[in-house]
């Protein structure tokens, strides 16, 4: 029966996410933008799974991308914990925790709708880290405070 | 390392929904309420997995849990091609390919602001499978009809 063979095999090229916080996997996946994948790289998640780490988290494992620093940042805000590690040709060629940069850019809508950000104009959005434990971002322009990350993903 | 052994493990209790149309794992985790489930029962979904049958498809495995009539009538609206394995003690012990019935209650939200089902009193909404392939609903209650399914869950 399939079912006690089904396995999330090895991938030749790709990037692993693991030591996501228990069942944030779906904002990691909203991060890297899944849905503009292709549909013939595949992509593996497992949810609420068992860590010495961290008691319980989720892994996200996609074939053939590599995230951009800016992704890799945007992780970092909701998943402070997370590990990379980046594949190639089935070894890991790099592995690296995230990391909170000073200021994050375009990652954030400003739920101040009458900050310049939000107008009609392209102005990307940007947010200086004011405090990282736990994370709060301030508006670089219209200093509105930000704690409830999870809300505010563009 | 890690990567090369990591694998979905057997479930004893859970559910399995396979051959899920490629890259709508998604959905069904959104009609299964991810969210509320348990934060100790593991969930995997493979996205854009070679299939014989379709080609490429999704998987979504979650433990202990099993499936409502009323999601698996939603799934089958989005997913008409997806098999429910239901296990219990690691075995498959119920297998069973969904099937949309002829009325949907509760799972889409009607598109026409004014529809009665969308006031502020509370009234489920419903809608009447008009055809078949591809599926098109419409209202029980204002006849708005609906093809972009995926557009209107609740």
């Amino acid at each position: 029966m399939a079912v006690h063979t089904l396995k999330i095999t090895p991938i030749k090229n790709g990037t692993v996410i693991d030591h996501i916080p228990n069942g944030l996997a779906l904002e990691v996946l909203h991060i890297i933008g899944v849905q503009t994948l292709d549909k013939d790289s595949t992509v593996s998640v497992a949810m609420h799974v068992r860590s010495g780490k961290l008691g319980w988290k989720d892994i996200v494992k996609v074939e053939n991308m590599e995230l951009s620093p800016r992704k890799v940042n945007a992780i970092a805000l909701i998943a402070p914990t997370a590990t990379i590690a980046i594949i190639r040709d089935y070894k890991v060629r790099e592995k690296r925790s995230v990391d909170l940069p000073e200021r994050i850019l375009g990652i954030l809508k400003c739920p101040n709708l009458n900050c310049i950000s939000n107008q009609p104009e392209p102005l990307e959005s940007e947010f200086v880290v004011s405090k990282r434990k736990p994370v709060v971002l301030t508006c670089a322009f219209c200093a509105r405070a930000v704690d409830d990350l999870l809300h505010h993903l563009a």
